[in-house]
């Protein structure tokens, strides 16, 4: 883009870069952990700095929607006559930062090194929420006070945690007008690789469970009682290597019944993204070998073939030192990822029939659901996919690419089937951004990328 | 036995029975847990009261012996020339009290309730230590200051890790003749049932090892990677499948090779003891079913057939709600027991190049050997083992049966092979008594019993 094309909500945008990061750095100091009741508080402090800087910015309606959880954050500005409407998605929750100990620096106090901003939530995601709302203060305050379209934000604080409540409150507002709008702006994915324009146009459902297991009525001695009483951690044992085979294949059976394989356009594109499974080996994945099912690729693995994992594992004696008990109980985490076609509830179903009928004797078991959501695939043929393609060429300078995510956004799929509006996933992390993991990261020029292209996206559809 | 023929050191005990107990539950008050470091003073608290007593009671040479680990107790009395002499053992760690939330009255704090106290230790070992130092202290005082037989008395502080201090201090005194005797008295089993004489003349060995697997180097997003990273839990899930199958066989090669039979006698016996399997699953076990290998009786299963258990489990996220990862290390705790004729080194090898060799790709493991001691059966063709039957007799008015225990104790196998000496193994623990579990206790009449059968022991071999 060259700087006779700059607009003047691009030239604010460049001129406050190191606000718009020092206002990031205060909202990444928020522990807005959303799995865990002790972090409700900071989960709400979050919704209240964004919703205040909503209104500074100049956005009208601006409110905290409590609910049965964690708050939503809604604001709109409609008076672009003619224009079209987005209705901008983001979270402003995180996932738990623990393992404390493997973080570089500390998890909630953000850190720069590398042109990168080190905290939780860095990329996921707040620093694309953050990257929103500073594309709107830019044209804003370009505009006099006026944006280029219409736009309605509805920014989530329970998307680590299935996202229940912006579900119903879509659900419920989907007739109402409240929620009115032609396309969805979602920023909360990446680009395929640096400096390469990306639209994610797929993403995979989820499943997430806590499988627990029950033996003897109490831990017992395993010198007196080895060889009689049941081992509710050999039970879950048991269960859980039945779950799934070691070249990565689901046993449930029926699981894989209403799998919809991609395209054979998409599946070619996919073999011509620059992707080096070798490099991605080393440095995403960091494991001497890669594992999942023989005959599919890396991409179509993760992007568009479902998966089972175990997330955590607890029971009996885990202090340091020997403890010779037989232990009682025993639990697990343990998730599906799905594919579209695959039904949530119909997989829940055939993954609890299984493990009843493949628990030991001696063990009971009790399956809790922790959230569902389906898989999506969206639809580009659109002028707001266009414009938002037109829109990262200029800032990047290269042509946009179609990818998949294998992470779940459920909202993506309720947009699309109660608002029957389509989602423009634009988003600027990157493929080693440790996402949920310690050090994650956010790329600095990336979260500047970011708002100027929403900038311009606003802009093109404005005009 | 008749009051006329109470010896006076009987009923000394009987007069002094109350104090016994308060004492006992002072050294019970005692978190004496060998198993963690922070516990380390209060292991060597309880040796400084215990060798506090054999001395106030008449013994010489006391002595609190320091280790690499946790002290040994060491006194004696060797004035009863031409008579034999009795090495007396029994421990004064204990477990570690977890899951304390499991507890009706706290683990430290001792508590009467239906004529037994409950503590951690109560029956494992403190009250089966004090029992003999209230026994010494009976002939003592009956006795003029004088004891009818030679006692040295060793008792230590980590049995419940696998008494490698003990160990390495009777192998380098198996000739220095600080540990001369005869025979050795350990009170660390139990009655086979309430009010039934037991001597127990066979101990299963222990392998206790840690198994650590590592899968990608840090968690991963289980959305973005599910499908192509290694999950370390499922790594660890796969081999502790394969470890040991449903019916309880255990299926590392070789793991059988050795395996002593008891003999036919020993068998027939074993099925005319009082054991009600219904019983024994609702009461002890607590469970719906027992498990194990088809075509053995419980008593062989849990006496004399080696097993496998995992104590303890733990690796990825285990907070409430859901936190999606792949998480990069898992490790748990895995021990066998053995039965005689295993060798506890060859079994670890066995167990170790299986686990290697079933190692998933994507996955590391990493094996650390805890504690390891063979298992034995004692000789009772002397005149030690008929005395205690015959003190047995006199206090509790009935035959004493034989019986084999589940449990390990190395030492026994120790002094066997080190010292040459036969164990006496009189244990007055009982069936249902918790060890190693929440709610352990000691039933107060098997206290007293216990004292009075050692006294009356003690004082038949002095004739």
């Amino acid at each position: 883009m060259s700087s006779a094309a700059v607009s003047s909500a691009v030239s604010y945008a460049r001129e406050n870069q190191k606000r718009f990061l020092d206002e990031l750095k205060d909202l990444l100091r928020i522990p807005s952990v959303s799995t865990t009741e002790e972090h409700k508080d900071d989960v709400r402090k979050a919704a209240e700095m964004v919703a205040a800087d909503l209104k500074r910015i100049g956005f009208e309606n601006v409110e905290i929607i409590a609910t049965k959880a964690h708050p939503l954050v809604y604001g709109d500005w409609l008076h672009a006559a003619g224009k079209p409407t987005a209705l901008c998605y983001a979270h402003f929750d995180v996932q738990p930062a623990e393992p404390l100990d493997e973080w570089h620096t500390p998890p909630w106090e953000p850190t720069e090194r590398n042109q990168n901003i080190y905290a939780r939530g860095a990329v996921d995601d707040k620093g694309q929420l953050w990257m929103q709302m500073k594309a709107y203060e830019s044209l804003f305050k370009a505009g006099g006070g006026k944006l280029p379209i219409n736009v309605r934000v509805l920014f989530e604080g329970e998307e680590e945690v299935g996202g229940e409540s912006i579900e119903e409150f879509v659900k419920a507002n989907a007739t109402t007008g409240k929620l009115k709008a032609d396309f969805a702006l979602v920023t909360d994915t990446e680009l395929f690789a640096p400096d390469l324009p990306t639209l994610c146009v797929g993403l995979r459902g989820l499943v997430y469970t806590e499988l627990e297991a029950q033996g003897a009525k109490t831990d017992l001695h395993s010198g007196v009682y080895g060889g009689a009483a049941p081992n509710a951690i050999f039970g879950l044992v048991e269960i859980l290597s039945k779950l799934k085979d070691a070249d990565g294949k689901v046993l449930i059976p029926g699981f894989y019944d209403d799998v919809q394989k991609p395209t054979a356009d998409e599946l070619k594109a996919w073999e011509h993204l620059p992707f080096n499974e070798e490099d991605y080996r080393k440095a995403e994945v960091g494991s001497n070998v890669l594992t999942g099912e023989p005959g599919y690729s890396v991409l179509y693995r993760t992007w568009a073939r479902p998966t089972l994992e175990v997330h955590g594992i607890v029971g009996g004696f885990q202090a340091p030192g020997a403890k010779t008990v037989i232990p009682a109980r025993g639990s697990a985490k343990v998730s599906m990822r799905l594919v579209p076609n695959q039904d949530a509830d119909d997989i829940f179903k055939k993954y609890s029939d299984y493990v009843k009928k493949i628990t030991p004797k001696g063990i009971q078991t009790n399956i809790k659901i922790l959230s569902k959501g389906p898989a999506c695939v969206v639809n580009t043929d659109n002028p707001y996919a266009r414009a938002s393609v037109e829109a990262m060429h200029e800032i990047f300078g290269k042509d946009t690419v179609y990818i998949r995510s294998g992470g779940s956004i459920p909202i993506v799929t309720q947009f699309d089937k109660d608002l029957k509006i389509p989602s423009i996933m634009m988003g600027m992390g990157l493929p080693d951004d440790n996402l949920h993991a310690p050090n994650e990261k956010f790329h600095i020029p990336n979260f500047y990328r970011g708002i100027e292209s929403i900038i311009r996206f606003f802009q093109i559809l404005g005009q």
